[in-house]
C-alpha cells in the first residue's frame, strides 16, 4: 500500500490549563503540532500509511514532537535535522467576552531557515502516491516558499496526487514578499485545492462575483461559494477538486457542525477533509 | 535610601513537573527568572530598594517575566522594549544515576540583539548606589558586551559602587570572541567581584599557584582559593573585595552548606551573598 | 497624571478545582480579590494609575493579597496593617442543576476591624482624582461603617470624585444596624452611582413605580431601570450619573451579554463599567 | 470491645504543593487534621473501636473533615455544633536552606470558643475504656481548658485510662494564664503521660538534674531523660507510664529513626505509641 | 428508623482529566462508584440511613471503595470479601464531533464471582424497609443473577419494599442467557419499577403500541410512555409504581432537564428519582 | 543492522501522585511498563534495533500501552491480539518508615492466557539477533512458560544469542508448578544470565557455599557472588556469560551505586546492563 507524505512545520505549543491567562498560572500545557502534521496523524489514525517531513533542530524538545508522530503511526524517518530551534507559541484560551491569544515565537525556527536542496525529495516520495502541502509553509520564509516548490515540482513529475490546503494567515507572510505570485505557482501543480473565500482573495485575489456575501440566506452563501470554487478551477486547471468549508448548516439538517462544498471533475481519492487532532 | 540596579536577562524556564523527563510529561511548570533578576529579587525580599534593567520583546510572556519582578517587589521602570522573543530554556531534573538536562532556546532574544546607546544609563543610574551584574551578560553578544561595557563606565563615572558574579558559562560566548579580554576591562571597573576558581581560570587564566587541588584537606583547599583571590586583587587593584564560595565546610563548622572565602582591602556594603529564588 | 484610589476588603478565595465538591477533593484553587481591589486591577489593565487601600494583618498570606496586587501594577503603598486575619471565603461551583455555594469565613478579619481614625485619608488622597467604595464595606462592621464615611467626607472635602457599587449584599449587614440611613448618608458623597434594581430596593426601598416587571418585554424592562434611576436621582442631588446593568440584549442587538443604562446629568470621567478578573 | 476517645481541635491546613513557597502557587493542598484526630485515626488503623469528639461550626467546610474522620474509620456521632468557623493553618515547607514556615488563622474557632457544660460527658464516655487529649486544647482559650478539665474529671470517676501528650506549643497559650497551672491539675487525673524534656520544662519548670544535657554521649543523654520521667512520676503519683520521645538511636541499634523511654510502674494497654498520619 | 439496603456492583473508574484522551494524559481521575451505591450516597446524602452490601477483594484498593461509603455515611457492615479484584472501567470524555468512550475491565471482579449462599441476606436485611437493586447486577454472571434473586425473594418474604432500576446494558449480560427469563423472574417481586422504553423492549419485549415514536410531538412520546408503563403493570401485578426517565423537557417547561412520568397504583416512600453523585 | 527481541508482560502502571496514599488522592499517574518492554526501551534509547513481542486485548488501554513502545522506538509489528485484559498494578511509594506497596491486578491478563502456538516465533525471529527473556514471564502462567520455552527452543535453533534475567517473584508462581524444573530448562537454552543471590537460590537451590553472607567485609561477599555463579556456569555450560548486580560499592571505587560481577568464558555483545526507564 503506497502512503501519503505531508510536509510542513511542527511546533510546540504551551497554554495555561483551562481558562487562566498566561499570567495566572505557573504551568503550561504542552502540544507538539502544526496544521500538515495534524493531518498525518489523523490519516494514521484512520489506518492510512503516511509520513511527515520537516526539518528540525537536534534537541530533547525537537525529540519530543518527533515521538508524538511515531507514537501516532506517522512516519519520521525522512526529517532532516539543522537549525537552532523549534518553533513555539503561546495560546491562552478566551473565556466570555475576553478573546483567546497566540504569541508568536517562531522566528528562526528550523523550518524557517531551510535552504534549497537540503531535503531530498526524490528519495522522500519513494513509496509515496499523494503529497499534501498548506498554506503556511511558503508564508514562513523564502526559503520554505523555495522548498515547497521543490517539492511539488518532483512530486509533479513522479505524478504523485498533490493537495493544498490554502490557508491564509495574515500574521506570517513577513519576509517580503506577495503572497500571490508564489501560492499561484505553488497551486498550479495541485489537483486537490482546499480553502475558504477568504483564503481565495486573500492568496489570489478571486472574490464571490454578483453576490451580496453579507446576505444571511444559505442559497446565497452557497452561490458565493461556488463562484469562488469556479474561478479557481479556470485558475488552477489541473486542478480535479476545490473543496471549501462553511461553518454552520447548509441544507435543511438538523446537525450543527461544519459543511462542505466540493466541485469536482473528477475525484479518486478520499482525502477531502480537513482533521484535526482535538 | 539609595538603590541598587541589576542589569542581565530574564527568562522563561520551562520543566517537566517533579522528575519526569521531557517525553514523559505534558505539562511544564513556569518560572521567570535569570542570575540578576534573582539577585534583584533577593534585595527586595531583605527590604533593599532595587530595580531591574533589562531589553525586552512586548508581547504578554514577557509582561508576565515583568509582573514577577513587579510582585516581588523589584523596580521595572528602566527596562527598554523591543526585539523579537524572550530566551528560553527547557529544563529536565535529574533523578538516580540520570542527570540534569538543560536545552536553551536563547537565541535572537531581545538582550541578545541589544546595541550600544540603546539603554539610557545616566537616565537609568539616577538615585543608584550600587551596580550589580555578572559575567553571563556580555557572553550573550557582542551587542550585550558593548551596553555591559558602557554601564559600567557611567557607573564608574558617577561612583557607584560596582559588583560582579564572573559566573563562566562553557555554552555561551559563542559568537566569536575570547572572554579574556572583554571580561577583564568589565571587571577592571568592579569593585566587589564575586567568582571561583573555575571562573578565574576560565575568564582571565588565573590557576591556583603551588598547590596540589586534588587534595583532600580544607587548609590546602583554602590556601588554593587564597592564591586564587591574591592573584584576582593584584590583576583588577581597583577590586576592595574578592568574595569566592567554597561548597561544604571550610572549618571546624558543624553547619554543613556553603562557605565564603573574602579577602578584601575595606568593605563598605553588605551585598555579598549569591541569592537565589527557591 | 492622577490616580484613581479604591478602598474595601481583599480576600483569599478557595475553590475545589473544575466542578469538584469541597468533598471530592484534596486541593483548593487560590485566588486573591475582592469587589473594589478588583476594580483596581481592571484600571491598572487599562493603563489607569491606580491605588488600593485596605486593612491587613502581617503574615505571609496578606502578603501574597498584597503581591497580587502589586503584579497587576496598583500602588499599595498606603495600606495599613494590623488585626488578626485576611478574610477567607470557601467556593464551589455548581454543575448540571446543582447550585454553586460559598462559605464564608470572614468574621473578625483585620478589615472588619477597622476602627475610625486608623487611616490618615488626608494622605490616602494626595495625588488622587477619583475615589471608588462599594456597598459591600460598610456592610461588613461598624467600624469599616465608620471609616468609609470618613473617606466620602474627606474626598468629598478635596473635590476628589466620587463613585460606588452599591452591592447589597444579604449575607452581611449582620452587626445591628439597617442598611438604609447609612447607605443614604454615604451615598449622598457619590458623583457616579453603580448599581441595579434590587440594591436599589435592598438599600434605599426604590422600586420601580407603575411597572409590572415581570413581564418579558424590554421596553417595560427599560422603564423601570429608567424609574428607579430616576429617584436615585432624586434622592441623591449630588449624583451626576447613576448607571445600571442589565444582563442579557436591551435592544435589538443580537451579541448576547450585559447592556448598560446610564442617566446622567454630566460626565467627566470613564470609570463606568464595572470590571472583574475573570 | 470498648472504644478510646480523644478530644480536640480538628484543622485544616492548607500548604503549597512540593516545595513551592505561598507566593509561587495558585493552589493549596488540603488536609483536615490534629494532634488528637490524628491519633483516633491511627488508632482505626489498627482496628481499635474509637471515637473523636470536638466543637464544629455547621457549613461544607467542617463536614469535610467529619468526613474525613468518619472515612477513615472515626466515630464522630459525639461531635457537638456551634460557633462560627473551623481553625486554618497554612504550612509552607521549608527546602534547602529556607525552613518550614507556619502561619496559624485559628483564632475564634468553635472549639477556642467552647464554654463549660457544652460538651455532655456523661453521654460521650459511656462504652469508653480510655480517654487522651493533649497539652494542646487547654492551650487554646480558657473555655478549651475548662472543658478538658470537665473531661477528665468525669474520665476519672468513671475509672477511664487517661492519658495524655503534653505537647507544649509556644505560639499558643495566649489567653493570659500561665500553662502551669492548669497543666498540672489536668496532667494529675492521667495514667498515662508522653512527652519530651521541652514539654515538662515549659509546663512544669522540670528539667533534668545534675547533667550537662549538650554533652552527646547518649549514657548522659539518657540519664537526663530519666531524671526527667522520675521527677515526673513523683509530681503525678496518679501516673503509672511516662512515655518521652528520643529521637535518633539511643543504644546500638543499627536501625535509624525513634527510640522511646517508658519509665513504668505498671503497664496494662498497648496505647504507647504516638502515631501520625503521614 | 428503618434504613435502605442497595445491593450491586461498586467498580474503579479511572479517566483521563478534562477532555483529554487516553492516549493524552499520564494521570488518571479516580472515582469509585456504580448505580447501586450512587443511589445510597444519594439517600445518605438526603440524611437516608442507608446501606450498601456487595462483595470484594481484601486489599488497599477495595479498601479506598469502601472508605468512600464510609465517608458519605452509607453503612458498608454487610459487605463480603472474597475473590481477586474490584472491577475497572476506563472512561474518555467526548468532545466537539468525538464521542465518549468507555473499556471494561470488570470480568472476573469479586461480585462477578459470587455464589449463591455467600451473602446472609436474613442478616442484611435485619432493620430493612426497603431494598433497592437494579438489571445490571443480574447481567454481571449466573451467580450475580442468583444472588439477586436470593435478595428479593428474602426480602418479599420479609414484607420489604423492593425497587428496581431496569437499566439495560447492551455490553453486559454475556454469560449465555437470554435477559426476559431472568429479569422477569426478579421484577415480579418489585414494588417500584425505574426504567425507560430501552430498558423495557430489551429485558422484557414491551414496545409502545399504535404509535410513531420518532414523531417529535411531545404529547405523541408522552402517550407512548403511558403504554409501555401500562403494560409494565400489567406484566408485574406487584409493582405499585412505574416510574420512567424522559430527557428534554415534556410539556411547556420552560426549564430544561429531565421529565419523570409516574404511573401509579398507590404510593408509600419517596424514592422516586435517579440521583447520582456529580 | 540485525534486531534484539524482547517478549513479556506490558502492564499498566497506576499510583497516587508523590508519597500519596491510595486513600488520599483522587488521581493515579498512568506508566504503561514492564520488565522485558524496559529493556526494548533501553536499548532503543542507546540506538540499538528493538522489538518486542507480546500478547494483548484490542482495546484502546492496550494501544496506549503499544503508543508508549512505538514512540520510544520499539518496533510492535509483532505483538498478537487476544484475550480479555491488559494487567494493571497499584502502586504507593512509601515514606519515612511506611513502606511502598503494590496491589497486583494482573491475573486474566492476555499474556497470562495466551497457549503454545499463539505466537509464530519463526517469523517473530526474522532478521532477529539476540532474544532477551525473564524469570517473570514463566512465573504468570503454564501458558506463558509454554510460549516462553517454544522461543528460547526456536531462537536456540536459529543460532540467535539468548539471555534471561532470572528476576525471581515470590507473589507470582501461583498456578500449581515448581519454578525450579521450568527455570532449570528454560536457562539451559541461555547464552547470558543476569541474576542475584535470591534469583539463584529460589530458581535453583543455589547458594554461596562456605560462606558466612551476613558478613560486611566486601571480599567475602565477591566470594559468595564468584561462588553462586560458579554454580550457575556448572549447571547451565551453554552459558558464556553470568552476571550478577551488587548494589554499593565493591572494591575500591569512589563512585556511589551498583557493581556488577560478570564471570564469563566468552562474551560477544554489549547488552549486559539491565536498564529500567526512570
Amino acid at each position: 500500500m503506497k502512503k501519503v507524505e505531508t510536509f510542513g512545520e511542527i511546533m510546540l505549543r504551551l497554554s495555561p490549563p483551562g481558562f487562566l491567562r498566561f499570567s495566572q498560572t505557573n504551568n503550561f500545557d504542552v502540544v507538539y503540532g502544526g496544521g500538515e502534521s495534524n493531518v498525518a496523524v489523523s490519516l494514521a489514525n484512520y489506518g492510512v500509511p503516511v509520513d511527515f517531513v520537516t526539518r528540525l533542530p537536534k534537541n530533547d524538545i525537537e525529540e519530543c514532537a518527533m515521538m508524538e508522530m511515531r507514537k501516532r503511526g506517522v512516519g519520521v524517518a525522512q526529517i532532516i535535522y539543522g537549525g537552532d530551534r523549534l518553533g513555539i507559541y503561546f495560546l491562552e484560551t478566551g473565556a466570555v467576552s475576553r478573546g483567546s491569544k497566540v504569541v508568536y515565537d517562531r522566528t528562526h525556527s528550523s523550518i524557517a531557515e531551510i535552504k534549497s536542496g537540503m531535503i531530498d525529495w526524490e528519495q522522500v516520495f519513494k513509496g509515496v502516491e499523494w503529497f499534501h502541502w498548506t498554506g503556511i509553509t511558503p508564508a514562513i520564509s523564502q526559503g520554505a516558499a523555495d522548498v515547497c516548490l521543490e517539492a511539488v515540482i518532483m512530486a509533479s513529475k513522479l505524478g504523485i496526487t498533490i493537495s493544498t490546503d490554502l490557508n491564509y494567515r495574515a500574521k506570517l507572510w513577513k519576509y517580503g514578499v506577495e503572497p500571490e505570485a508564489i501560492m499561484t505557482e505553488l497551486t498550479s501543480y495541485c489537483d486537490v485545492i482546499l480553502g475558504n473565500e477568504e483564503d481565495a482573495e486573500k492568496h489570489f485575489g478571486i472574490k464571490p462575483e454578483g453576490l451580496d456575501i453579507t446576505t444571511q440566506g444559505h442559497d446565497v452563501k452557497a452561490e458565493a461559494f461556488l463562484s469562488v470554487c469556479q474561478q479557481m478551477m479556470e485558475k488552477f486547471p489541473r486542478a480535479k477538486k476545490v473543496i471549501t468549508t462553511l461553518r454552520g448548516s447548509i441544507s435543511a439538517s438538523t446537525i450543527p457542525g461544519r459543511g462542505f462544498y466540493t466541485m469536482e471533475k473528477q475525484c479518486s481519492n478520499p482525502l477531502n477533509t480537513k482533521l484535526r487532532i482535538l
